[in-house]
């Protein structure tokens, strides 16, 4: 982790994220309530609620749904560089899940600039290309995604 | 809608889901309620949670999160298709966010089989690529997803 876009006691700007700066943006410890109550919710499916099923199911145990990876790595962004001046995400142009989230599971979130870039129509807004990736204890890859959002520059410049 | 691979009462699995086809997998009506309380749990940015701070935002009003647009298609998807046998997301191609989800949107999911094959290491599982578009009520994309999941092949086969 290089980290040299830190500046955690303050707001960062577009100006403040350097391109091919890798940084652990936090950690997070995996319940199997927190992964059934997110399943029973959004994605009811009975490997994701249900033991028994589960057991049954391409996993042989209770997994958690990908809506479930995503939205915790956006949660431990938010905990995380909760002072990041995000204003959209704007998507994907590739996500993986290779392995499921596990109940148990002590997950990272690290994250590498790979572009930025100055809105054309709106100056005040700039563009960020990242690579975030969620890995369990066992270095596993549970979510690798190149996403697109946009951030404030700071207001001075 | 051809709704060419169609069979609401039964199981659907592998051998049913047919290339080209398109359907409306179902609706929703969004709330401000439901867009405060998923942002609140998994993306507490202020424009999502706070009538104010998002008057202030670039959309100038309260936006829902790209990961609650996501994971009310995997729930929409559970009420509209119960019975495809999905055992797991494999992942996205591309996903956009053209435009925000917003209270009172009438969303509408519609999908489209791009492709289908059999693994080739687990024969009793299919690979199936499929475009999953979200609309508002002016027929905006809110999502559109290029994504592959996996499914159970009929186990008489």
């Amino acid at each position: 982790m290089s980290g040299g876009d830190g500046m955690a006691s303050e707001d960062r700007f577009y100006e403040d994220i350097v391109v091919g700066s890798e940084r652990e943006i936090g950690r997070h410890q995996v319940s199997r309530d927190e992964i059934i109550r997110f399943a029973t919710d959004w994605d009811p499916q009975p490997f994701h609620i249900d033991e028994e099923a589960a057991r049954a199911s391409v996993f042989g145990e209770l997994t958690a749904s990908s809506c479930h990876t995503y939205s915790l790595s956006s949660l431990i962004f938010h905990r995380g560089t909760a002072r990041l001046r995000t204003v959209a995400m704007l998507g994907m142009d590739s996500c993986r899940f290779p392995t499921p989230m596990r109940p148990g599971d002590e997950v990272r979130l690290v994250q590498t600039i790979l572009e930025k870039r100055r809105s054309g129509s709106r100056p005040h807004l700039g563009i960020i290309k990242g690579r975030t990736q969620m890995l369990n204890g066992a270095g596993e890859t549970l979510m690798e995604m190149t996403s697109n959002f946009m951030v404030e520059a700071r207001p001075s410049s």
